[in-house]
């Protein structure tokens, strides 16, 4: 039941992802490869219902996320409700993982600095900054960044993971 | 809608969120305010069902957290699929804004230092460590831990947040 639903999300899932050079051939020449210095992105729009949803199933219900007045005079948020920071760096594993399917995650960074509001474009992007063979896999370090309106850096950090392979699955 | 959707969310909430001394009294004699030392607590267990919802919401569709063969074989995870580290991350500022509501994220830090399986117990615990008078708000850090089986530390970091007041809403 789960995994029906499960393929209803892959299947329907808005979002837009890239990537970009650097990246090498393999030795057959079709696969790429993950190089130090790639960058891989993903962009979001954030709805209403979207940081609704979050908070059912994370119980972070800060009215900074409902209620523009309490988010502009209480925290001091200008344009009102805000997007759960720790939604909009969901991405960064996301656009990780829709690369290199097993990735796990062994540390990541954030630094909040600016507020994303509910309906802004965010464009999170990865770039591969440190790579090297661990056991049967990669440990692999990624800045990791999201913007706003096309050049506002709200987000900022780093992503140390491993991944099964520097083979990109898509 | 939404907003009566919320009021069901959060009259519905599972949790178990508690705190522990050491606080002071206000004034008044009866609210109580924040102190270095002051420790916060939320325990949660995440279900399936929390998993197929996180990965609606946030886009994360890595097979680890649905297929038990493929956490096991491709990520080494032992015990099977996993809940997205940062869904478990997503304790800290719930149970900072439950006690501080209008409280701002300024940064995280995240180590994951072991995996959570679905239906672990998560015991998250926050403490303050630094504390000072930020314009008309406080700058607080606190150290964040999540603990599953009692006492194996999965996650930890650090975070910096900004909140309205010292005293605590409940």
């Amino acid at each position: 039941m789960q995994l029906v639903r499960l393929v209803r999300i892959l299947s329907s899932l808005p979002h837009l992802a890239s990537f970009c050079s650097p990246f090498s051939s393999s030795a057959e020449g079709t696969a790429r490869l993950l190089r130090v210095g790639a960058v891989l992105r993903e962009s979001r729009r954030f709805s209403e219902s979207d940081v609704v949803r979050y908070s059912e199933v994370s119980g972070d219900c800060n009215p900074v996320h409902f209620d523009d007045a309490f988010a502009r005079t209480v925290a001091g948020f200008d344009g009102g409700r805000v997007v759960h920071g720790m939604l909009v760096a969901s991405l960064f594993p996301s656009v990780i993982a829709s690369h290199f399917p097993g990735a796990a995650y062994v540390s990541q960074t954030l630094t909040f600095k600016l507020p994303v509001y509910v309906g802004d474009e965010v464009l999170a992007e990865v770039q591969a900054t440190y790579l090297r063979q661990y056991k049967n896999k990669y440990m692999v370090k990624f800045t990791t960044k999201c913007f706003t309106n096309e050049d506002s850096l709200v987000v900022e950090g780093e992503a140390t993971t491993i991944i099964p392979t520097l083979t990109l699955c898509k």
